[in-house]
């Protein structure tokens, strides 16, 4: 039976191939295909499933089963050319390091597959599609898929921890990410006569300054939040006040108290100010995924195997999100950062993740079978 | 000799034309084709000119050259389909009632060229391209054909006067027209980053805000003017921070040295401002027509002539432009408006005019033709 190092260069080859040819979430259908393709070359076993893009897989045989997951979808963001590997397609790039995470999932199935006869669990492969649109988890959950699950184990590169460390805490891990929709809907007309509209310039100027002290005046100052607006969008003609502005935005938190209160504080602010210029106001929040945060029992029954693999540090706390927030309303779930020491941030156009640290990640994967086999056998 | 009575049907049938098939700035091709065809009909000479559309055409011989002018453009405003006369010309509507210009410079011409052989000044018809555009006027100056004119009169209908009446004043009637805009370049990013962008967004809603305090704190309150924004755009992805926000708008003075005031206190608050948020900004200002103004001694010579004629009154001045302004920096000139009585606003889709009004501007062009040249014989 091999081990990771035997197949190292094979699983590196495969990162870099995904890097090479990333696709937007709910597009991954070569990604897809790929998988599958190294999956059956393995004579790992594919399940059908509901979802358009990512697969599903299994080794084992047992009443108790275990989810290992990962995601597979890019983001559209134009990697830096001068990099030493660089997506093939334009405007388009693996720049979460998702390709690092297919990679090492591909490895853990190769090597469990190699291992089958010793499991007494299910191991079910979720290559998940579209995470960064906040749509993948819940379409997993949706097919079905999970209701036979009993634990669900994920894990994210992190670029701020050393290479080779892991962060596993039994704190939240990442934000509740909201999404916001606000129109300000007043009357345009001739940009000389201000006096008789309804002006949604001055309005939306308004709310979103008017929206910064909801942060600093609202909310308990020792908690953490973001309100971030990050479009807006109105008016097409230089000489003409227009009918609507239009702004996005998004609201982090880390507790479900503070996600309420800034939600309920938002959409009182934004028609109050509304109201205050004459115009109408509507607020959409797109509920995203809850803040990460682990099982406790997880935590405390895995942390100590894995420190005895690897190094486990607790991390910082982190205002991005993971749709993986959504498994851990329908079952116990594990979530670790994979330190890669390289310091680029998320979604930069020169973001890095480091080869070496797909060993961990794959230990992370494959510990977690071992101790939770062992925890079933002998309780 | 006929009287406008006389072609009343036939000049109300040309506005119902033009009104049917109006055409954006500089793209006038079948209505510079159209008023060439009518001009040509009654043997009125057509002038080679060096613009891409528009019309110039003259009628009699003399040493004193009077220009008659009109706009012939219409603007991108979808008709109200349920007016009585409306576009056929999807998105595009003669909402500033430029096809009425159209048309009673028609019928002066008409009129002036059966009177050709009593004229002992040299009238030219000037059918204008692209004034909502701002660049009608200057192409026409740029052109070199008012090097051997004398004094340009133009009008304007306007809705607010009661049908037939003469709006003329020796004070300002429309308003200096700037067109502004901002940049404001930061640094983009996570939307859960705030703290390592430099936010384009809020540093812009700022500047709309102050912006505010420049008419009400900075400009001598006796004086009136405007400062709108009118269009207001940056970024594209709900969970990233933009890199730049853009705004348009418009200064609107009626005084030159509100004119002045305005520009630069709007160059130094966006400055200001975007220094305050770490955020570099660039201002640009398109001057636009000046504040559109009468040469004092032709309101003392054709004021009274005009009172014999039809009812004169002293209109409100607007903030409204025309790009009338820029002739009456390069030879004498007369404005004025004609009411039509309908009440609508400029640039409504439900904008009207009223046909009726045609006779006051044929007679408004007719009478300062007779009264210059009356003037000029006898001086």
């Amino acid at each position: 039976m091999r081990t990771y190092q035997d197949i190292k260069e094979q699983i590196i080859a495969y990162r870099h191939h995904f890097h090479r040819y990333p696709e937007l979430g709910n597009e991954e259908i070569e990604t897809t295909a790929f998988i599958e393709q190294v999956l059956k070359e393995h004579a790992i076993r594919i399940l059908p499933n509901q979802l358009k893009t990512g697969v599903l897989a299994s080794v084992g045989k047992g009443e108790k089963v275990i989810v290992l997951r990962c995601d597979i979808d890019a983001i559209a963001i134009d990697e830096d050319p001068n990099m030493e590997l660089v997506s093939l397609v334009p405007g388009v790039s693996h720049a979460c390091g998702h390709d690092m995470h297919m990679a090492a999932l591909l490895a853990a199935a190769i090597l469990l597959k190699e291992r089958e006869e010793e499991l007494t669990v299910r191991i079910l492969f979720l290559f998940q599609p579209s995470e960064e649109n906040n749509e993948g988890a819940q379409e997993v959950i949706d097919s079905g898929v999970l209701k036979q699950a009993d634990v669900l184990i994920g894990w994210h590169n992190e670029p701020d921890l050393p290479l080779g460390v892991l962060g596993l805490t039994n704190d939240v891990f990442m934000a509740a990410v909201d999404q916001l929709t606000v129109e300000i809907n007043g009357e345009g007309g001739h940009a000389g006569y201000p006096h008789i509209t309804k002006d949604p310039t001055i309005t939306a100027a308004y709310v979103m300054i008017e929206a910064q002290s909801i942060i600093s005046r609202k909310l308990n100052p020792i908690e953490a939040a973001v309100l971030s607006f990050t479009t807006v969008h109105g008016g097409s003609s230089w000489n003409s006040i227009p009918t609507q502005v239009r702004l996005e935005g998004t609201i982090r938190t880390f507790s479900e108290s503070a996600r309420e209160l800034l939600k309920r504080e938002i959409r009182q602010l934004v028609m109050r100010v509304a109201a205050n210029y004459d115009c109408e106001s509507e607020v959409e929040i797109f509920s995203g995924p809850a803040a990460v945060k682990n099982d406790s029992e997880m935590v405390e029954l895995l942390m100590p195997a894995l420190e005895k693999k690897m190094r486990v540090i607790e991390p910082d706390k982190v205002f991005a999100g993971d749709d993986f927030g959504f498994y851990q309303e329908v079952l116990p779930t594990l979530y670790a950062f994979v330190g890669t020491g390289c310091g680029t941030d998320w979604h930069s156009p020169n973001f890095l993740v480091n080869d070496e640290a797909l060993e961990t990640a794959v230990n992370y994967y494959l510990t977690c079978v071992e101790t939770l086999q062992e925890y079933w056998q002998s309780n």
